[in-house]
């Protein structure tokens, strides 16, 4: 037997009642306003969800093993990433709001996935415990359902280390504290307490709770689908865009440097390398599309363009995908670099996509030891970050990955343009799907939404929001023989 | 000092002797066509070049240290292919055929590169001394001038294994035989062989001699550029196409091989691993794109789908250029895959360009690796080739040269798309350079030119052609600080 079956399904089974019992939130939302059939909707799907769910868990009986091995880790998270999109979709399709599956799944997979992809055109005709749920997902998604689970592991007998493997973003996850629970239940603390304070800070620009709290989870999670076709534009408001805007830039950084920033320790906060790259690249890009937007006229002042400028930067570069202006419309060198933005993505550990800050940095620096090697062939010289030497496995790792991640946008724009739509929405909307960020350019740019795509190619784009927030390997190594052959 | 100046200056100073002398054939050619005035321009510049070049290398006293280093390799690498493509610009500048030097030295740098990418419109209005002169960049470029040069440099007291480092197109270099100025002989024979044979081919399809030698030239080295605007389109001919599509076939095979196939061992050829995936490459991509025009109905039989999809297959994955059809009025998905053949380019030690079909070979077995490796984290399985373990050195390379590959495209498309131009136009502009192929798509289309950039973008662009053409780290590390300090 490949899997160590019973615990695989224990730790299923418990994601699923988790699914469940947070689809409750949003049958509440649609109780307080007065929708019955959305409230059913969640109720029918929630409760076999929780029953069964707790049942199974109860009943089967413990094995004789209960450790969880690395193939059983990668097995778990992505199935349940692929799972609870699948359960999720259930509301939507039951309440009518998104009548296909393969639609429901998509916007399901875009909100756990924390991407943002839409394929809901009038987004204000859905229902408000609709609109929560979708919103909802991305905040469950934004920290990991699966980090969650770890706190719930322990009680199943089962260790949840394995599987922080193949769920943290980025090349690496600094421990905070000694045992895994320890630091998931930190993280976790951080993540709620900048959700509540994110939601205050809204409340007071005049948001009802429901705009703010969806906002918040969109924000925090740097989902970015919203309860407006026209986004945050639809507020009109500055102050709500900066509050957006620096929570986003705040949901981008490494979580564990705010352990540090918490317990009295700035400096490693300030001092981190990827850091202060990504504030840099963060005002760079501000700066460059500014100047271009006056240069071309497109905004009347320096406010305003700056205003929208950096609010545009930091969503893309966080992947959230939150828009306040139709960043499609601006002159190409500026889209050009939103581009190159989207690829770039968040840092590592935090709750942002892309390829993370820091493999970007580190993928400079091997073309510069590339150079260095190709003069001194006898030396090869440690890549320094932050001082301290960063090790080879990484660095292989980084190189596997970020060819892995040009291949999978190559590949997939071949496979997406066989729908017959154009190469910059082809491509773009491989890139915004794979990179967790939603929005693309031409066809799927911010003013418009998937819902052109054929079912397959949906399909496609849902695994690759999937794949994308898995960081690839987790989901492609599902597809290689190596995978489910032999026991070792 | 950090380069050993003398020998680094005769090498050169042979370099421009050679361009200087290569330069008396075209002449001869405006000569036969009573093209006074072109004539006239190729003396003017060869004149100097040959003496100036001769009397240095003969008056420069020896140093104490004639031994290259790897840093004067690269150097005189990237200067001689720089330096080779302002010089040879002169003629179209002089004779007035292209006014602006900077777009003689694209042009130029496109012919020495084997690129095939022009700014011409109106090609069939330039006088033929020039058009010969195009052609034969090409074919000088194919083999490499250097490589000629390895037969040279003995006479000036100086060994060449380091420049053949620089210079080699592809991961490995299979030395054919013992000594470097040997294995250059023998590439070098099997070069011209093959020109002759094809000119002769071409003949008896009814081409004259001048038609059939620069289209020979464009075609065995790769290059693309022909004497008409229409391209092989113009001959109207099955025969003709048919023979330049299996010699260009031909050009995008290790040229190793062949020694082996001339030397009674066709086994070694066919067993190759590179060649057979190039060979199932071609058949299949043609397959589907004859398949695709068949179905959209663009071609009314099997025969001509076949033909067209065949031809444009094969010159863009050996990135030539040549074309018998606009492939960018085709569908989508067809353009998409031609898009991917771009990238992959031809086999290691062709004249072929792009980032060779090996190393695409190896890219996927080293993502399959990482998916093994993330299992199983103790072994570190070896990579096979044809049976044989691939070293992990050179994987290393592979994985670097594919990044800066595909960072050079990103970053290159944001630089270019200054110029204002949509993004398929910036990134195919980029994609036809790097990859030396010729034509893009949209606006540089095959039926369409690179004029309309802007001179810097241009000269970008040439750049681009040379460093992709000189597989990328021969330019970039130029601009290194460890080239230029130190003197280890």
């Amino acid at each position: 037997m490949i899997l160590n079956k019973r615990p695989v399904i224990k730790v299923l089974m418990a994601v699923m009642a988790l699914v469940g019992a947070a689809m409750l939130i949003p049958a509440v939302v649609a109780l307080i306003y007065k929708e019955t059939n959305v409230f059913l909707s969640f109720i029918v799907c929630a409760v076999p969800m929780i029953a069964v769910g707790l049942i199974v868990i109860k009943v089967l009986p413990p094995g004789d093993n209960n450790t969880l091995k690395m193939r059983d880790g990668f097995f778990i998270v992505a199935m349940a990433w692929t799972g609870m999109s699948a359960l999720g979709a259930l509301p939507f399709v039951i309440s009518g709001a998104i009548p296909h599956f393969i639609d429901a799944f998509f916007e399901t997979a875009s909100g756990f996935s924390t991407t943002g992809s839409t394929i809901v055109g009038n987004i204000e005709a859905l229902p408000y415990g609709i609109l929560f749920w979708r919103s909802f997902t991305h905040w469950l998604g934004g920290m990991g359902v699966l980090v969650l689970t770890i706190a719930i592991l322990p009680m199943l007998g089962i260790g949840g280390a394995k599987i922080m493997r193949a769920e943290t973003t980025g090349p690496t996850m600094d421990k905070i504290s000694g045992t895994i629970n320890d630091s998931a239940r930190k993280l976790y603390t951080i993540y709620i307490g900048v959700t509540v304070v994110e939601i205050i800070f809204l409340m007071f620009g005049g948001l009802n709770f429901f705009e703010a709290s969806t906002h918040t989870f969109g924000t925090v999670g740097t989902g970015g689908l919203s309860t407006h076709s026209e986004s945050i534009a639809a507020f009109g408001s500055v102050y709500v865009e900066m509050v957006i805007a620096v929570f986003m830039l705040m949901a981008g950084i490494n979580f564990n440097l705010y352990h540090y920033l918490f317990t009295g320790k700035p400096g490693i906060m300030l001092k981190d390398p990827e850091f202060r790259t990504y504030l840099g690249i963060i005002f760079g890009s501000t700066a460059f599309i500014s100047l271009m937007l006056l240069v071309k006229n497109i905004y009347g002042s320096v406010g305003q363009a700056l205003r929208y400028a950096f609010f545009q930067v930091v969503s893309i570069i966080t992947t959230t995908g939150y828009g306040t202006a139709d960043f499609d419309t601006w002159p190409i060198p500026c889209r050009m670099l939103i581009f190159l933005l989207m690829i770039v993505g968040g840092c590592a550990s935090s709750t942002g996509g892309g390829a993370k800050v820091i493999r970007i940095m580190l993928t400079f620096k091997l073309i510069r030891r590339g150079a260095q090697t190709r003069l001194h062939s006898s030396a090869v010289r440690p890549i320094k970050l932050g001082g301290k030497n960063v090790d080879e496995d990484t660095l292989s790792n980084v190189k596997s990955f970020m060819i892995l991640y040009l291949m999978t946008m190559l590949i997939g724009t071949v496979i997406v343009s066989l729908d017959g739509y154009d190469l910059v929405t082809s491509l773009s909307a491989v890139v915004a799907t794979v990179s967790n960020i939603g929005p693309g350019f031409n066809l799927i740019g911010p003013s418009c939404n998937f819902i052109l795509f054929s079912y397959p190619i949906k399909l496609l784009l849902s695994m690759f929001m999937i794949a994308g927030r898995l960081e690839l390997y987790t989901i492609y190594i599902m597809f290689t023989r190596v995978f489910w052959k032999g026991n070792k």
